[in-house]
Protein backbone atom coordinates (compact mmCIF):
# COMPACT_ATOMS: atom_id res chain seq x y z
CA UNK A 1 0.00 0.00 0.00
CA UNK A 2 0.95 4.05 -0.80
CA UNK A 3 2.75 6.05 1.64
CA UNK A 4 3.21 8.66 -0.46
CA UNK A 5 -0.36 10.46 -1.07
CA UNK A 6 -1.01 13.52 0.15
CA UNK A 7 -4.03 13.41 2.95
CA UNK A 8 -3.92 9.64 3.22
CA UNK A 9 -4.15 9.00 6.88
CA UNK A 10 -5.23 5.43 6.69
CA UNK A 11 -4.34 3.94 10.37
CA UNK A 12 -3.82 7.49 11.27
CA UNK A 13 -5.36 8.20 15.37
CA UNK A 14 -6.21 11.44 14.80
CA UNK A 15 -8.77 10.97 11.87
CA UNK A 16 -12.15 10.00 12.78
CA UNK A 17 -13.34 7.06 14.75
CA UNK A 18 -16.78 5.05 13.88
CA UNK A 19 -19.40 5.35 16.89
CA UNK A 20 -20.22 2.15 15.40
CA UNK A 21 -18.72 -1.80 17.27
CA UNK A 22 -16.97 -4.38 15.66
CA UNK A 23 -20.18 -6.02 16.16
CA UNK A 24 -22.44 -3.74 14.59
CA UNK A 25 -19.68 -3.86 11.24
CA UNK A 26 -19.83 -7.97 11.77
CA UNK A 27 -23.69 -7.61 11.91
CA UNK A 28 -23.45 -5.28 8.29
CA UNK A 29 -21.57 -8.00 6.91
CA UNK A 30 -24.02 -11.09 7.77
CA UNK A 31 -26.93 -8.78 6.70
CA UNK A 32 -25.47 -8.29 3.46
CA UNK A 33 -24.10 -11.51 3.42
CA UNK A 34 -20.41 -11.41 2.65
CA UNK A 35 -19.06 -13.89 3.18
CA UNK A 36 -15.32 -15.51 2.74
CA UNK A 37 -16.09 -16.29 -0.65
CA UNK A 38 -16.43 -12.94 -0.86
CA UNK A 39 -13.25 -11.56 0.72
CA UNK A 40 -11.21 -13.83 -1.75
CA UNK A 41 -13.13 -12.57 -4.67
CA UNK A 42 -12.27 -9.30 -3.58
CA UNK A 43 -8.49 -10.28 -3.51
CA UNK A 44 -8.70 -11.31 -6.79
CA UNK A 45 -10.52 -8.17 -8.18
CA UNK A 46 -7.67 -6.49 -6.58
CA UNK A 47 -5.21 -7.90 -8.42
CA UNK A 48 -7.05 -7.13 -11.22
CA UNK A 49 -7.59 -3.16 -10.75
CA UNK A 50 -3.92 -2.82 -9.58
CA UNK A 51 -2.60 -0.67 -12.68
CA UNK A 52 -5.71 0.13 -13.80
CA UNK A 53 -6.98 2.73 -10.62
CA UNK A 54 -5.99 6.09 -12.57
CA UNK A 55 -8.26 4.94 -15.59
CA UNK A 56 -11.01 3.96 -13.67
CA UNK A 57 -11.07 7.06 -11.43
CA UNK A 58 -10.49 9.11 -14.53
CA UNK A 59 -13.60 7.84 -15.84
CA UNK A 60 -16.12 8.02 -12.80
CA UNK A 61 -14.75 12.36 -11.97
CA UNK A 62 -13.86 13.33 -15.33
CA UNK A 63 -15.77 11.75 -17.98
CA UNK A 64 -19.10 11.28 -15.90
CA UNK A 65 -19.28 13.58 -12.67
CA UNK A 66 -17.80 16.22 -14.56
CA UNK A 67 -20.77 16.39 -17.16
CA UNK A 68 -23.59 16.73 -14.50
CA UNK A 69 -23.87 19.53 -12.87
CA UNK A 70 -24.86 18.62 -9.22
CA UNK A 71 -22.65 16.40 -8.45
CA UNK A 72 -19.43 18.54 -10.48
CA UNK A 73 -20.09 21.37 -8.38
CA UNK A 74 -18.86 19.48 -5.51
CA UNK A 75 -15.41 19.46 -7.11
CA UNK A 76 -15.06 22.68 -8.07
CA UNK A 77 -14.98 26.07 -6.45
CA UNK A 78 -18.02 28.21 -5.26
CA UNK A 79 -18.52 30.31 -8.56
CA UNK A 80 -18.01 27.18 -10.62
CA UNK A 81 -14.10 27.41 -11.29
CA UNK A 82 -12.04 24.59 -11.41
CA UNK A 83 -9.65 23.23 -8.75
CA UNK A 84 -7.85 21.22 -10.72
CA UNK A 85 -5.48 20.74 -7.64
CA UNK A 86 -8.11 19.44 -5.37
CA UNK A 87 -9.57 16.79 -8.24
CA UNK A 88 -5.71 15.85 -8.77
CA UNK A 89 -4.83 15.59 -5.19
CA UNK A 90 -8.43 13.66 -4.15
CA UNK A 91 -8.20 11.06 -7.07
CA UNK A 92 -5.14 9.78 -5.76
CA UNK A 93 -6.85 8.87 -2.61
CA UNK A 94 -9.87 7.49 -4.29
CA UNK A 95 -7.20 5.38 -6.52
CA UNK A 96 -6.09 3.89 -3.43
CA UNK A 97 -9.48 3.59 -1.76
CA UNK A 98 -9.89 0.83 -4.74
CA UNK A 99 -7.34 -1.21 -3.93
CA UNK A 100 -7.82 -0.54 -0.12
CA UNK A 101 -11.76 -2.45 -0.75
CA UNK A 102 -10.30 -4.90 -2.54
CA UNK A 103 -7.49 -5.78 -0.21
CA UNK A 104 -7.54 -4.73 3.32
CA UNK A 105 -9.03 -6.50 5.87
CA UNK A 106 -12.68 -4.64 7.04
CA UNK A 107 -11.61 -4.58 10.70
CA UNK A 108 -11.56 -1.80 13.27
CA UNK A 109 -8.61 -0.03 11.16
CA UNK A 110 -11.00 -0.04 8.02
CA UNK A 111 -13.88 1.20 9.81
CA UNK A 112 -12.61 4.06 11.28
CA UNK A 113 -11.18 4.85 7.71
CA UNK A 114 -14.54 4.22 5.95
CA UNK A 115 -15.87 6.45 9.02
CA UNK A 116 -12.82 9.21 7.45
CA UNK A 117 -14.06 9.20 3.97
CA UNK A 118 -17.33 9.41 4.72
CA UNK A 119 -16.79 12.87 7.06
CA UNK A 120 -14.71 14.33 3.69
CA UNK A 121 -17.95 14.69 1.99
CA UNK A 122 -19.99 16.35 4.81
CA UNK A 123 -19.19 19.96 6.61
CA UNK A 124 -16.76 18.94 9.29
CA UNK A 125 -14.27 18.09 6.89
CA UNK A 126 -14.96 18.50 3.76
CA UNK A 127 -12.32 21.11 1.67
CA UNK A 128 -10.30 20.35 5.00
CA UNK A 129 -7.69 18.33 3.80
CA UNK A 130 -6.96 20.10 0.45
CA UNK A 131 -7.08 23.58 1.74
CA UNK A 132 -9.70 24.26 -0.46
CA UNK A 133 -13.00 26.52 -0.99
CA UNK A 134 -15.39 23.99 -2.34
CA UNK A 135 -19.11 23.18 -1.40
CA UNK A 136 -19.14 22.09 2.18
CA UNK A 137 -21.29 19.24 2.07
CA UNK A 138 -22.55 16.30 -0.34
CA UNK A 139 -25.93 15.09 -0.37
CA UNK A 140 -26.33 11.50 1.12
CA UNK A 141 -28.87 10.98 -1.79
CA UNK A 142 -26.13 12.17 -4.42
CA UNK A 143 -23.40 9.66 -2.81
CA UNK A 144 -26.37 6.98 -2.77
CA UNK A 145 -27.46 7.38 -6.19
CA UNK A 146 -24.21 7.31 -7.90
CA UNK A 147 -23.23 3.80 -7.09
CA UNK A 148 -25.15 1.78 -9.42
CA UNK A 149 -22.68 3.97 -11.88
CA UNK A 150 -19.83 2.77 -10.04
CA UNK A 151 -20.79 -0.85 -9.99
CA UNK A 152 -22.04 -1.01 -13.78
CA UNK A 153 -18.60 0.88 -15.16
CA UNK A 154 -16.75 -1.51 -12.84
CA UNK A 155 -17.43 -4.71 -14.35
CA UNK A 156 -15.88 -3.96 -17.77
CA UNK A 157 -12.41 -3.08 -15.48
CA UNK A 158 -12.92 -6.94 -13.77
CA UNK A 159 -12.93 -8.58 -17.28
CA UNK A 160 -9.84 -7.20 -18.52
CA UNK A 161 -7.61 -10.21 -17.41
CA UNK A 162 -8.73 -13.18 -18.87
CA UNK A 163 -10.95 -14.03 -16.05
CA UNK A 164 -13.95 -16.56 -16.64
CA UNK A 165 -17.35 -14.73 -16.85
CA UNK A 166 -18.05 -16.51 -13.67
CA UNK A 167 -15.04 -15.13 -11.51
CA UNK A 168 -15.98 -11.65 -12.79
CA UNK A 169 -19.10 -12.01 -11.93
CA UNK A 170 -18.23 -13.22 -8.37
CA UNK A 171 -15.63 -10.05 -7.99
CA UNK A 172 -18.58 -7.57 -9.23
CA UNK A 173 -20.74 -9.32 -5.97
CA UNK A 174 -18.36 -8.84 -3.87
CA UNK A 175 -17.71 -5.40 -4.71
CA UNK A 176 -20.89 -4.18 -4.65
CA UNK A 177 -21.79 -5.81 -1.33
CA UNK A 178 -18.81 -3.95 -0.05
CA UNK A 179 -20.23 -0.76 -1.31
CA UNK A 180 -23.42 -1.02 0.14
CA UNK A 181 -21.44 -1.47 3.44
CA UNK A 182 -19.49 1.10 2.99
CA UNK A 183 -22.40 3.41 2.61
CA UNK A 184 -23.72 2.06 5.97
CA UNK A 185 -21.02 2.90 7.63
CA UNK A 186 -20.94 6.39 5.85
CA UNK A 187 -24.81 6.76 7.43
CA UNK A 188 -22.79 7.58 11.07
CA UNK A 189 -20.74 9.82 9.36
CA UNK A 190 -23.68 11.94 7.81
CA UNK A 191 -25.03 11.26 11.27
CA UNK A 192 -22.08 12.87 13.11
CA UNK A 193 -22.15 15.78 10.71
CA UNK A 194 -25.47 16.44 11.29
CA UNK A 195 -25.41 16.86 14.86
CA UNK A 196 -22.02 18.73 15.02
CA UNK A 197 -24.28 21.42 12.62
CA UNK A 198 -27.43 21.04 15.55
CA UNK A 199 -24.76 21.53 18.39
CA UNK B 1 -52.89 -3.05 -9.14
CA UNK B 2 -54.39 -3.48 -6.32
CA UNK B 3 -56.78 -1.58 -4.37
CA UNK B 4 -57.85 -3.99 -1.46
CA UNK B 5 -54.50 -4.39 0.59
CA UNK B 6 -54.62 -3.60 3.85
CA UNK B 7 -52.64 -0.30 4.53
CA UNK B 8 -51.51 0.30 1.00
CA UNK B 9 -52.18 4.21 0.24
CA UNK B 10 -50.52 4.43 -3.05
CA UNK B 11 -51.60 7.80 -3.89
CA UNK B 12 -53.59 9.33 -0.89
CA UNK B 13 -53.37 12.02 0.47
CA UNK B 14 -53.10 12.01 3.85
CA UNK B 15 -49.76 10.32 3.81
CA UNK B 16 -46.18 11.33 3.75
CA UNK B 17 -44.56 14.16 1.45
CA UNK B 18 -40.88 14.30 0.12
CA UNK B 19 -39.45 17.33 0.94
CA UNK B 20 -37.25 16.36 -2.43
CA UNK B 21 -38.83 18.51 -5.35
CA UNK B 22 -39.09 16.65 -9.00
CA UNK B 23 -36.69 18.41 -9.85
CA UNK B 24 -34.15 16.67 -7.52
CA UNK B 25 -35.75 13.25 -8.07
CA UNK B 26 -34.83 14.18 -12.03
CA UNK B 27 -31.26 14.78 -10.29
CA UNK B 28 -31.37 11.27 -8.94
CA UNK B 29 -31.96 9.58 -11.73
CA UNK B 30 -29.16 11.64 -13.81
CA UNK B 31 -26.66 10.88 -10.87
CA UNK B 32 -27.87 6.75 -11.07
CA UNK B 33 -28.01 7.06 -15.08
CA UNK B 34 -31.50 6.18 -15.14
CA UNK B 35 -32.76 6.37 -18.17
CA UNK B 36 -35.84 5.52 -20.79
CA UNK B 37 -34.37 2.38 -21.61
CA UNK B 38 -33.82 1.18 -17.93
CA UNK B 39 -37.92 2.17 -17.66
CA UNK B 40 -38.49 -0.58 -20.42
CA UNK B 41 -36.66 -2.99 -18.68
CA UNK B 42 -38.26 -2.24 -15.64
CA UNK B 43 -41.67 -2.86 -17.36
CA UNK B 44 -40.61 -5.84 -18.94
CA UNK B 45 -39.05 -7.04 -15.38
CA UNK B 46 -42.62 -6.02 -13.89
CA UNK B 47 -44.28 -8.80 -16.05
CA UNK B 48 -41.90 -11.42 -15.13
CA UNK B 49 -42.59 -10.83 -11.70
CA UNK B 50 -45.86 -10.59 -12.17
CA UNK B 51 -47.34 -13.82 -10.23
CA UNK B 52 -43.65 -14.13 -8.34
CA UNK B 53 -43.96 -11.65 -5.59
CA UNK B 54 -45.24 -13.81 -3.09
CA UNK B 55 -42.49 -16.30 -3.47
CA UNK B 56 -39.70 -13.25 -3.57
CA UNK B 57 -41.22 -11.59 0.18
CA UNK B 58 -41.28 -14.88 1.44
CA UNK B 59 -37.69 -15.72 0.36
CA UNK B 60 -36.80 -12.08 1.74
CA UNK B 61 -38.65 -12.04 4.68
CA UNK B 62 -39.25 -15.78 6.28
CA UNK B 63 -36.25 -17.62 4.65
CA UNK B 64 -33.38 -15.06 5.42
CA UNK B 65 -34.36 -12.08 7.31
CA UNK B 66 -36.23 -14.19 9.85
CA UNK B 67 -32.54 -16.32 10.63
CA UNK B 68 -30.42 -13.04 11.02
CA UNK B 69 -31.54 -11.96 14.83
CA UNK B 70 -30.44 -8.24 14.54
CA UNK B 71 -33.26 -7.77 11.40
CA UNK B 72 -35.31 -10.29 12.26
CA UNK B 73 -36.95 -8.87 15.78
CA UNK B 74 -38.29 -5.77 13.66
CA UNK B 75 -40.80 -7.99 12.34
CA UNK B 76 -41.47 -9.30 16.24
CA UNK B 77 -42.88 -7.94 19.30
CA UNK B 78 -40.52 -6.26 21.42
CA UNK B 79 -40.20 -9.91 23.72
CA UNK B 80 -39.51 -11.62 20.69
CA UNK B 81 -42.86 -13.24 19.64
CA UNK B 82 -43.82 -13.65 16.53
CA UNK B 83 -46.27 -11.46 16.15
CA UNK B 84 -48.02 -13.19 12.35
CA UNK B 85 -50.52 -10.99 10.98
CA UNK B 86 -48.11 -7.97 11.02
CA UNK B 87 -45.98 -10.06 8.41
CA UNK B 88 -48.40 -11.58 6.56
CA UNK B 89 -49.96 -7.68 6.16
CA UNK B 90 -46.74 -6.00 5.76
CA UNK B 91 -45.74 -8.69 3.29
CA UNK B 92 -48.52 -8.01 0.66
CA UNK B 93 -47.41 -4.11 0.85
CA UNK B 94 -43.89 -5.38 -0.23
CA UNK B 95 -45.29 -7.70 -2.81
CA UNK B 96 -47.19 -5.05 -4.39
CA UNK B 97 -44.05 -2.53 -4.21
CA UNK B 98 -41.85 -4.94 -5.75
CA UNK B 99 -44.57 -4.65 -8.64
CA UNK B 100 -44.96 -0.36 -8.33
CA UNK B 101 -41.16 -0.21 -8.35
CA UNK B 102 -41.52 -2.15 -11.86
CA UNK B 103 -44.73 -0.77 -13.43
CA UNK B 104 -45.10 2.83 -12.06
CA UNK B 105 -44.13 6.00 -13.65
CA UNK B 106 -41.34 7.87 -11.04
CA UNK B 107 -43.74 10.78 -10.84
CA UNK B 108 -44.54 12.75 -7.75
CA UNK B 109 -47.42 10.61 -6.55
CA UNK B 110 -44.56 7.75 -6.65
CA UNK B 111 -42.16 10.04 -5.10
CA UNK B 112 -44.52 10.68 -1.92
CA UNK B 113 -45.15 7.10 -1.60
CA UNK B 114 -41.16 6.16 -1.68
CA UNK B 115 -41.02 8.59 1.16
CA UNK B 116 -44.12 6.76 3.35
CA UNK B 117 -42.16 3.85 3.05
CA UNK B 118 -39.21 4.83 4.14
CA UNK B 119 -41.36 6.45 7.03
CA UNK B 120 -42.58 2.70 7.82
CA UNK B 121 -39.56 2.13 8.55
CA UNK B 122 -38.98 5.08 11.34
CA UNK B 123 -40.18 5.72 14.89
CA UNK B 124 -43.01 7.95 13.43
CA UNK B 125 -44.96 5.63 11.15
CA UNK B 126 -43.84 2.29 11.81
CA UNK B 127 -46.29 -0.04 13.37
CA UNK B 128 -48.62 2.36 13.02
CA UNK B 129 -50.63 1.20 9.92
CA UNK B 130 -51.20 -2.39 11.59
CA UNK B 131 -51.59 -1.40 14.98
CA UNK B 132 -48.78 -3.76 16.66
CA UNK B 133 -46.11 -2.89 19.49
CA UNK B 134 -42.27 -3.90 18.08
CA UNK B 135 -39.19 -2.02 18.04
CA UNK B 136 -39.64 1.61 16.66
CA UNK B 137 -37.01 2.23 14.17
CA UNK B 138 -34.98 0.23 11.90
CA UNK B 139 -31.65 1.76 11.27
CA UNK B 140 -30.89 2.72 7.72
CA UNK B 141 -27.84 1.08 7.69
CA UNK B 142 -29.54 -2.07 8.10
CA UNK B 143 -31.45 -1.38 5.47
CA UNK B 144 -28.91 -0.42 2.99
CA UNK B 145 -27.19 -3.53 3.92
CA UNK B 146 -29.97 -5.69 3.24
CA UNK B 147 -30.18 -4.20 -0.57
CA UNK B 148 -27.12 -6.34 -1.69
CA UNK B 149 -29.21 -9.51 -1.26
CA UNK B 150 -32.39 -8.12 -2.72
CA UNK B 151 -30.75 -7.81 -5.91
CA UNK B 152 -28.87 -10.75 -5.71
CA UNK B 153 -31.95 -13.39 -4.98
CA UNK B 154 -33.84 -10.67 -7.76
CA UNK B 155 -31.85 -12.31 -10.24
CA UNK B 156 -32.68 -15.80 -10.80
CA UNK B 157 -36.50 -14.70 -10.49
CA UNK B 158 -36.26 -12.37 -13.72
CA UNK B 159 -34.96 -15.10 -15.54
CA UNK B 160 -37.41 -18.18 -15.05
CA UNK B 161 -39.61 -16.78 -18.15
CA UNK B 162 -37.43 -17.18 -20.89
CA UNK B 163 -35.42 -13.98 -21.69
CA UNK B 164 -32.08 -13.97 -23.07
CA UNK B 165 -29.10 -13.50 -20.85
CA UNK B 166 -28.92 -10.08 -22.04
CA UNK B 167 -32.45 -9.09 -21.29
CA UNK B 168 -31.97 -10.79 -17.60
CA UNK B 169 -28.88 -8.28 -16.87
CA UNK B 170 -30.68 -5.45 -18.26
CA UNK B 171 -33.44 -5.62 -16.28
CA UNK B 172 -31.66 -6.59 -13.16
CA UNK B 173 -29.67 -3.52 -13.58
CA UNK B 174 -32.70 -1.22 -14.32
CA UNK B 175 -34.16 -2.79 -11.00
CA UNK B 176 -30.41 -2.09 -8.85
CA UNK B 177 -30.29 1.22 -9.79
CA UNK B 178 -34.29 1.93 -9.02
CA UNK B 179 -33.15 0.21 -5.40
CA UNK B 180 -30.21 2.97 -4.53
CA UNK B 181 -32.76 5.69 -6.65
CA UNK B 182 -35.22 4.33 -3.86
CA UNK B 183 -33.00 3.94 -1.09
CA UNK B 184 -31.52 8.00 -1.55
CA UNK B 185 -35.16 8.94 -1.36
CA UNK B 186 -35.26 7.35 1.73
CA UNK B 187 -32.39 9.88 3.26
CA UNK B 188 -35.25 12.45 3.20
CA UNK B 189 -37.46 9.83 5.96
CA UNK B 190 -34.65 9.16 7.95
CA UNK B 191 -33.62 12.58 8.44
CA UNK B 192 -37.46 13.81 9.20
CA UNK B 193 -37.32 10.87 11.48
CA UNK B 194 -34.48 12.26 13.41
CA UNK B 195 -35.70 15.89 13.27
CA UNK B 196 -39.26 14.61 14.95
CA UNK B 197 -37.23 13.48 17.56
CA UNK B 198 -35.19 16.24 18.24
CA UNK B 199 -38.39 18.59 18.25
C1 LIG C 1 -20.60 6.70 -4.89
C2 LIG C 1 -19.91 6.62 -3.82
C3 LIG C 1 -18.65 7.40 -3.56
C4 LIG C 1 -17.49 6.88 -3.11
C5 LIG C 1 -17.25 5.43 -2.81
C6 LIG C 1 -16.56 7.95 -2.95
C7 LIG C 1 -15.25 7.81 -2.52
C8 LIG C 1 -14.38 8.84 -2.27
C9 LIG C 1 -13.05 8.71 -1.77
C10 LIG C 1 -12.38 7.40 -1.46
C11 LIG C 1 -12.51 9.93 -1.61
C12 LIG C 1 -11.13 10.28 -1.06
C13 LIG C 1 -11.32 10.53 0.40
C14 LIG C 1 -10.04 10.83 1.07
O1 LIG C 1 -9.27 9.87 1.33
O2 LIG C 1 -9.78 12.00 1.33
C15 LIG C 1 -13.51 10.83 -2.01
C16 LIG C 1 -13.34 12.18 -1.97
C17 LIG C 1 -14.21 13.02 -2.56
N1 LIG C 1 -15.39 12.68 -3.20
FE1 LIG C 1 -16.29 10.92 -3.19
N2 LIG C 1 -17.15 9.11 -3.32
C18 LIG C 1 -18.42 8.80 -3.72
C19 LIG C 1 -19.33 9.67 -4.20
C20 LIG C 1 -19.04 10.96 -4.48
C21 LIG C 1 -19.89 11.84 -5.20
C22 LIG C 1 -21.27 11.47 -5.78
C23 LIG C 1 -19.23 13.02 -5.27
C24 LIG C 1 -19.64 14.32 -5.88
C25 LIG C 1 -20.78 14.60 -6.25
C26 LIG C 1 -17.98 12.89 -4.58
C27 LIG C 1 -17.05 13.91 -4.43
C28 LIG C 1 -15.91 13.81 -3.70
C29 LIG C 1 -15.07 14.95 -3.35
C30 LIG C 1 -15.32 16.38 -3.68
C31 LIG C 1 -14.00 14.44 -2.61
C32 LIG C 1 -12.87 15.22 -1.94
C33 LIG C 1 -13.31 15.39 -0.47
C34 LIG C 1 -12.41 16.26 0.36
O3 LIG C 1 -12.58 17.51 0.30
O4 LIG C 1 -11.54 15.74 1.09
N3 LIG C 1 -17.89 11.62 -4.11
N4 LIG C 1 -14.63 10.15 -2.43
C1 LIG D 1 -33.56 -3.41 1.61
C2 LIG D 1 -34.42 -2.53 1.43
C3 LIG D 1 -35.84 -2.61 1.91
C4 LIG D 1 -36.92 -2.38 1.17
C5 LIG D 1 -36.92 -1.99 -0.29
C6 LIG D 1 -38.08 -2.54 1.99
C7 LIG D 1 -39.40 -2.38 1.58
C8 LIG D 1 -40.50 -2.43 2.40
C9 LIG D 1 -41.85 -2.22 1.99
C10 LIG D 1 -42.27 -1.93 0.58
C11 LIG D 1 -42.65 -2.32 3.05
C12 LIG D 1 -44.15 -2.13 3.10
C13 LIG D 1 -44.38 -0.68 3.47
C14 LIG D 1 -45.82 -0.34 3.48
O1 LIG D 1 -46.39 -0.17 2.40
O2 LIG D 1 -46.38 -0.25 4.57
C15 LIG D 1 -41.82 -2.59 4.15
C16 LIG D 1 -42.27 -2.71 5.42
C17 LIG D 1 -41.50 -3.19 6.42
N1 LIG D 1 -40.16 -3.51 6.32
FE1 LIG D 1 -38.92 -3.12 4.81
N2 LIG D 1 -37.69 -2.88 3.24
C18 LIG D 1 -36.33 -2.96 3.21
C19 LIG D 1 -35.53 -3.34 4.26
C20 LIG D 1 -36.02 -3.80 5.42
C21 LIG D 1 -35.23 -4.40 6.44
C22 LIG D 1 -33.71 -4.62 6.39
C23 LIG D 1 -36.08 -4.73 7.45
C24 LIG D 1 -35.85 -5.37 8.75
C25 LIG D 1 -34.74 -5.51 9.28
C26 LIG D 1 -37.41 -4.32 7.05
C27 LIG D 1 -38.53 -4.49 7.83
C28 LIG D 1 -39.78 -4.01 7.52
C29 LIG D 1 -40.89 -3.95 8.44
C30 LIG D 1 -40.89 -4.38 9.89
C31 LIG D 1 -41.98 -3.42 7.73
C32 LIG D 1 -43.37 -3.10 8.27
C33 LIG D 1 -43.33 -1.59 8.59
C34 LIG D 1 -44.57 -1.06 9.29
O3 LIG D 1 -44.67 -1.20 10.52
O4 LIG D 1 -45.46 -0.48 8.62
N3 LIG D 1 -37.34 -3.75 5.83
N4 LIG D 1 -40.50 -2.68 3.73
Amino acid sequence: MSNDIAGYSYGDREIGHSSLSEEELEDLKVGARFTEEDVRYLRMAGEVLQGQTTEIVHLWRSEIIAHIPHLAKHSRSLDGGSLPDYLARSNRRFEQWILDTCLRPYDRTWLDYQHEIGLRHTAPKKNQVDHVSSTSHIPFRDVLSFIPVINETMKPFLGRKGHTQDEVECMHRAWSKSMLIQMAIWTEAYEESQKNKAG
